[in-house]
């Protein structure tokens, strides 16, 4: 399978539902991917197996708030740079891209990165979904260190980190993304292919572009939608209110969603810190992190990016489950409701619904 | 010349002298110098004429704020982290040591750090005192670009930058020292011995223990002291008010020095960014960077750092003129008094008082 011009639209309206709102929205990465596609070719998508067990996998994506870099567009040069960076320091030449995180425009960028670098895309990604920080990857979770993560921004500054763990790595990231204005370019968790193995999720990027297609084809695509993800509808409503605020590198604050038709009278808030974190009716938690929580248009059933969310919005909040790493104990440890200060147990969702 | 433990305490003195209260304390840095020589023996100390050209020089030093770095110490592992950071982003191995900045325990921990790598201090360093920022050095002057910074801290966090220009070197560097708790190890434009012809300040380390050994041979300390760098009185009293916080990886504040004996009557304010930055008696600038003013204890002469100044102490308030580079168009620009901020021109400390 590669990914051509015709895979970049249901592609990038997977990576939108698997962003949870977060990775960035997708309209800018696809325009960029296209251009790319065009001027260099398709990019050939390819398992673990199709690469040597020792060849240097490079892991990719965008770092800060989506709300910044929606406006701070990348230069085109940060690949480059990135790549200079790591072949310097594992002294190998890089042999594949992967997505760090296949939700939103994180997810679409790394095509654009590979056909600019004639490098095929692996199918995997580090999250199965968008998570806000660096350590929420499924590396950590399988225990391996940070050992080599670079930041580099439009200006040509690029920053080398070998973290002693997991959370410096997010700490150092976040703080130079920070100073580079909140948005940069970022490889990181570099690792040879053999180490790869069991410590990335598989498959992420070929299960987007399913994901696209299936809402692409369906006659209700909101219904496709739900069926292609296993998902369960939350509410169907109005966006009446929204919070946002854009400080230490992430964009934080909630959306409040009231019911209308069948579910007139509910009202559904849901806290974003990038991504959607939990949904709640009162105190009834409806859904929450790491299961994946995705607020859609109505009509078409395009998931609405988290710095898009506006007032007025015809929306179905929906959410669905995680990949099963996130919900180990390790998994929870690293992207479960208290690594992100909730005091509150994860309840999987068709535990919750009563569903599944 | 070699630095052995006979040469510490003279280079102690000098180097809190050429501080201009900053740099660092400089007893811990002398404690540990003193634990590495009798450990590792005697440093040589070397000119650029001893080293190939195309050998490596590593300029190193502590970057934070003094009144951090003085309770939390380094682990005595950070130089061999910058050094191996460095051997593996230039492939060549380190020939030289450096002090980036003479001043306070940053001239004094190169020489411990130095004998622990078995490897000789270059008697020069990047500015001929102490100053808060990155890019406030003697290569900045010469145009020379910041390629390869390294920041390292004590749980085996390792930074690499390679910035656009000075100001982003500062503003990468003091983000991650910020992150790493106000104070880090740092190897900073690192480059060939040929290329620091020109752009380093010869002979800081000989001329911080000539200074040294003045002061402790002569009959009145601070006169020694005064004639050894051809110095200034500016006020001799008592400190009566010490303002002093810690932020974004900088000390700022201020000392005011009331005038006793044949100074009774006058009033100096001496402002300060990690170093002495101004001295002003109301109205009247009687000295400003990058000329060096140092507040030295009246009866010792020996130099007090910014974070032990305190209420009640006996001093006297001395400046003396800079290296010519930094009275330059380009040096003013790099480390004048508009470079911190003051809108105020530099008027040399010899045209203020009439002298030399």
């Amino acid at each position: 399978m590669q990914i051509g011009t015709d895979e970049l639209a249901p592609l990038a309206r997977g990576c939108a539902v698997l962003g949870t709102g977060g990775g960035g929205e997708v309209t800018t990465s696809t325009l960029i991917a296209r251009q790319a596609i065009e001027q260099h070719g398709p990019v050939p998508l390819v398992g673990l197996d199709d690469l040597p067990p020792d060849a240097v996998l490079m892991p990719v994506g965008g770092i800060g708030a989506p709300s910044v870099s929606i406006e701070k567009i990348g230069s085109g040069t940060e690949i480059g740079a990135l790549r200079r960076a790591v072949e310097q320091a594992t002294g190998r030449p890089v042999a594949a891209l992967m997505a760090s995180e296949i939700g939103g425009g994180n997810g679409v960028l790394p095509v654009a990165w590979a056909a600019t670098c004639g490098l095929p895309l692996l199918d995997a990604d580090s999250m199965g979904r968008a998570f806000p920080q660096v350590d929420m990857v499924s590396q950590n979770v399988a225990g391996i260190p940070p050992e080599l993560i670079v930041i580099a921004d439009e200006r040509d500054n690029v920053v080398t980190v070998r973290a002693a763990d997991g959370a410096w790595a997010e700490l150092i990231s976040r703080a130079v993304t920070d100073v580079f204005g909140g948005s940069a370019a970022m490889a990181d968790y570099v690792m040879p292919v053999a180490r790869a193995r069991g410590a990335v999720i598989e498959g992420s990027v070929s299960r987007a572009v399913a994901i696209g297609r299936a809402v692409a084809t369906a006659a209700d695509p909101v219904a496709g939608l739900l069926a292609a993800v296993d998902g369960v509808r939350l509410v169907e409503g109005k966006v009446v209110d929204v919070q946002r605020r854009t400080a230490g590198g992430f964009v934080r604050g909630s959306v409040l969603v009231e019911g209308v038709g069948p579910d007139s009278g509910r009202s559904v808030l849901v806290d974003i810190q990038n991504e959607n974190l939990v949904a709640r009716e009162g105190d009834r938690v409806l859904a929450s992190v790491p299961d994946l929580i995705t607020v859609v248009d109505q009509q078409t059933a395009d998931a609405v990016a988290t710095e898009l969310l506006r007032y007025g919005q015809r929306v179905v909040v929906l959410a669905f489950g995680c990949h099963p790493l996130w919900r180990t104990g390790r998994g929870l440890q690293v992207a479960g409701p208290r690594a992100f200060g909730y005091d509150l147990d994860f309840v999987p969702l068709e535990v919750l619904h009563g569903v599944g």
